[in-house]
């Protein structure tokens, strides 16, 4: 089927909408008036524009408070409907969307309403366009789907037909079964939106809130079932006002709403897309660094060694157990510092990955390397981390480790793993293989601030790109202002990204990043970091009085969280004990034990964390 | 009585909230578990700051999830209890908050909440603490202040009582006049919020929403009148959870905090203010530039004139009819360009102005004159904008005009009106004095971006400060984010101040300010303008296509607007007609014809002039 988007749901003026549309694949657009209005362009300019983008243009809307009023009233409608018809037919579009009223002088009569829709109609005919009415939410005596759909149906006009529009199907609770009565060559167009689930005022819901199919609470794919099974063939649109892509960039928010109504169709069987291939772990972080000296310090205490290096590139491997980290220093380095360019994610079948990914509309990367290098294939996330599909250890697929060459373990406190190729087969999580306490196992976890732009993106492109499953968001309270966190993972735990992002659009996705690495034993892990020099994030004393209070801890096993600024979380599951180092650039690390089936971050305790990490900044 | 404040509501670490809250002058904190549990100071060294900084600590808070439990979990909540009593003898605060609980395993028996309250009361008690028992809106069992209370007066306990909470009240729509029934001394604390009247989740609301008194919809008056009859004397507290103050800094927040407070005082007789003095019609507005020549050139196409020069600093004033504008290249002038950094507010009595405006803690600034200038008393507002009190013409009053000298006429295209000293006394508004057709007559309004963070703290400034009637705020759509626009007159209408807030913390409030200029003759004033060399935005032809679509305007005059740019709207009252000139710095300006009563600034037509303006930019 055709997709479309509504110009209201870009930013920008209409020509900047009109090229952000057809870049990222759309057939078509609806044309907002207030767009239309404040464009410098002439109605067939206009045409013209959307012809050049391999635009159809699909709709005109809205017209506002025409029918069920006083005569008098209704021939002013229909001077206003003639020159509007007159402007579509400039424009060259053929279907108009008419809202139901929302006038104090609208009069409680179907009969009436249907009389003058026919009216309008009639008029409409004239220049070949079809009217759409539609049931808003808010409507002020036609308000839900079947309503409008009983009124076009008794004026029995064929230049007259339905809209439907999902949000104001669904944010009234309608049953959206009904739908599959509605002759489909009768529903004219079909208006796509999702909303988180807010229990608020519908108009205020509508006008701020609306999001792309699959980023809220509705289920639009069981809405266009229906829809496609009463025979509708018209283009899918999307039509999403939202206060913050009024602010995004145009383009990302096209690819952004494209990749939403691609991945609904696969849902519903209208798009056949390659499968998504669920990452089996983490293979790698890489962190690029314009120092390497700092990161390699917090590394060394961690008790990860300098293993091997690459064949072609300033990039070191470090590794304990299956943590394994990249260090850059090659060109991509920038000079604010440290940060985590880049995600190696354990692939049971990279090239599809990739596919998948490709297919979603994920720019894909080229492929930064040396003729001998193992080929890797990348893509960039929402927030532009790079994306590896790759294999470690995989008998029949190329191992990324291959462009590494050994170096001279130089672990100045103790013996490590071997260098890869390693045996092994990946057992994410505990204990493992001889390892000595407190010892690094793998990553736990990797924490990445998005653009505050794209916080919903990013959770739809991990979730349809790499068949992640994203878990609820949740509000933490940084002392500056409130952060919203959401984990996407596999189903193993085996890879965990949580995504945050701050409160504003000033927070463009620069703050702190960090690598969670699990062990085992985290007293004996987080004091040998101690030993060798490392420094923890010193946690206040009033937090372990507070524990002191919420849980019977043993006095000693207290004592020496206290000591070592070890916060600590229990659920119904199990228990949770992390501690932190230093921040590096934007980058810092956590130490993480898990015991028992715990599958949180320790929500409870950032508060307390952030506070500490502000106190560590430079005073004013 | 005492004024207090949750330290939940300043954003940043806790001593940045003490140091903010006692610089606004407040007499106590509430301190918020979470900014305890993150400070790295001892309850002992809080509580010296506390007293160093004259603050009382007046409630430790929240407990939560206390009452009408199982036994063996009652147990385990008393001990944590005691942890906490412990923690408030060290931080030396007699009052604690418990929270009706929300957990799953809380029973609906008032007679085991009244027990175990009694308890917890028991062990309070031998810590020389008060239980402060509140109803939370979303409380399981108890969630009215009044079932609250029954609780409290069944358990009969010496040191047990209640904690209003005006949010809690006002948000479920209970009735406050009950409070009147509980005995004054029973009511322990009393928390005060105000919130915008929205129809949401109750819990989101109250997390995300609440504001100080008087910045929302609730009558936090009126239930404070309640409590004081009731014969409370504990001290006023403000507790408001707000996304927007959880980001803004922490100073000027506390002192917006305890100017609502002091309005509130003064509405319910708790505290006696000078009166506010209504400014009677804008004196003049003050731009500063770097470079005058670019102002000069607009302001002589508008046909304001040159007419005299400040005795002893770089300031022209150029006048027309009743319009005074202000033309400063001082040291002032930053180098962004020319902006509007203050008014003059003709006052009937500066002095008082002046002292109400000292008493509601707006910065008295220094009076930047030469010995033999005329005294004039200023303030700045929250956006830093200076305030001028000062009069034109009184007989009885220094007149800021006699700091200026005549300078010679030199209007190129026709003769100006003489200069000060004038006889009339000031009508605002239309005609006149013999003006010929299209001459300005007056400032119609000023419009201000504000800060992002001070939104609502402008608003209560201008009503409270200035004693300016604030309207409705409306919602505008910029092609690159949404706007809000609340518009603060005196009864009259010869003050008109327009505030604007930017969709996001980005905007600083360093956007576009403007000065509208009333005539008589619209198509006179732009006809001229652009005759003299004047360039007036360009209006899309789209605009007037729809503006033939929805008024029945004659063919000539809707041609006349197309060519001119002029704006047209109607309401039930009356027309308004406007355009608009270039931007030169910050600043630009609308020439504005009002006709019948129309009161508003013609909002329809904003996202045409926003785009028109952004396509007015540099291309990219």
């Amino acid at each position: 089927m055709r997709t479309s988007i509504a110009t209201v749901s870009l930013s920008g003026s209409l020509t900047e909408k009109l090229t952000a549309a057809a870049r990222a694949g759309f057939d078509g657009v609806e044309i907002f008036e207030n767009d239309l209005l404040a464009s410098p362009l002439t109605p067939e300019e206009i045409r013209a524009r959307c012809a050049d983008l391999g635009l159809t243009i699909d709709l005109y809307q809205p017209m506002r408070d025409i029918e069920a009023v006083p005569e008098d009233e209704f021939a002013r409608n229909l001077r206003r409907a003639r020159h509007k018809f007159e402007l579509m037919r400039r424009l060259g579009t053929g279907t108009v969307l008419v809202c139901s009223s929302v006038s104090p002088l609208a009069l409680d009569d179907d009969a009436l309403a249907a009389a003058q829709l026919s009216q309008l109609a009639d008029l409409a005919q004239g220049f070949g366009v079809r009217v759409a009415y539609e049931a808003l939410a808010w409507g002020r005596h036609v308000s839900t789907y079947d309503h409008a759909w009983s009124i076009v149906e008794s004026a029995g006009h064929p230049a007259l037909g339905t809209c439907l529009d999902s949000f104001h199907i669904l944010s009234r609770g309608s049953d959206p079964k009904g739908i599959e009565d509605i002759p489909g060559e009768k529903i004219f167009f079909l208006q796509l939106a999702d909303a988180p689930l807010l229990a608020m005022d519908v108009l205020q819901w509508s006008r701020h809130y609306r999001c792309f199919p699959g980023q809220g609470g509705f289920d639009v794919a069981g809405l266009l079932r229906h829809v496609v099974r009463a025979g509708y063939d018209g283009p899918l649109s999307l039509e999403v006002f939202n206060d913050v892509f009024r602010q995004a960039e145009a383009g990302p928010t096209a690819v952004d709403a494209r990749r939403s109504l691609l991945v609904l169709q696969e849902s519903v069987g209208l798009a056949r897309l390659p499968d998504p291939v669920v990452p089996a772990g983490i293979a790698f972080a890489e962190l690029v660094t314009p120092d390497a000296e700092p990161v390699a310090a917090v590394l060394r205490a961690l008790g990860l060694s300098r293993t091997a290096r690459h064949r072609s590139k300033p990039v070191d491997l470090w590794e304990r157990g299956e943590a394994r980290i990249l260090v850059n220093t090659g060109p991509t380095a920038r000079r604010d510092g440290t940060s985590l360019a880049a995600i190696g994610l354990e692939s049971p079948n990279p090239t599809a990955a990739a596919r998948r990914a490709e297919s979603l509309l994920a720019p894909v990367l080229p492929r930064r390397r040396a003729p001998q290098d193992v080929p890797l294939e990348a893509v960039a996330a929402p927030d532009g981390t790079e994306l590896f599909f790759c294999t470690t250890n995989h008998p029949q697929l190329p191992n990324w480790q291959t462009d590494f060459e050994p170096v001279e373990a130089a672990g100045p406190t103790e013996p490590v793993a071997p260098v890869a190729p390693v045996e092994a087969t990946g057992s994410a999580g505990s204990a493992g293989t001889g390892e000595a306490a407190g010892g690094v196992t793998c990553i736990d976890h990797l924490a990445l601030t998005q653009p505050w732009h794209q916080f919903d993106e990013a959770a739809l492109f991990h979730r349809s790109v790499l068949g992640l499953y994203a878990q609820e968001s949740v509000d933490v309270a940084d002392p500056y202002g409130l952060f919203r966190s959401r984990a996407v993972t596999n189903s193993r735990g085996s890879v965990r990204i949580a995504l945050a992002v701050g409160p504003g659009p000033t927070d463009d996705g620069t703050r702190a990043q960090h690598i969670a690495l699990a062990t085992g034993d985290i007293v004996a892990a987080a004091r040998r970091f101690r030993e060798v020099g490392g420094r923890l994030l010193p946690i206040p004393a009033n937090y372990y009085d507070d524990l002191a209070a919420r849980f019977e801890l043993d006095e000693g096993e207290l004592a020496t969280y206290r000591e070592l600024g070890i916060l600590y979380d229990r659920d119904a599951q199990g228990e949770f004990r992390h501690c932190y180092t230093r921040t590096v650039g934007r980058v810092f690390f956590e130490l993480v034990q898990r015991d028992g089936g715990y599958q949180g971050y320790g929500a409870q305790n950032a508060p307390v964390r952030l506070a500490a990490q502000h106190a560590q900044r430079p005073l004013r």
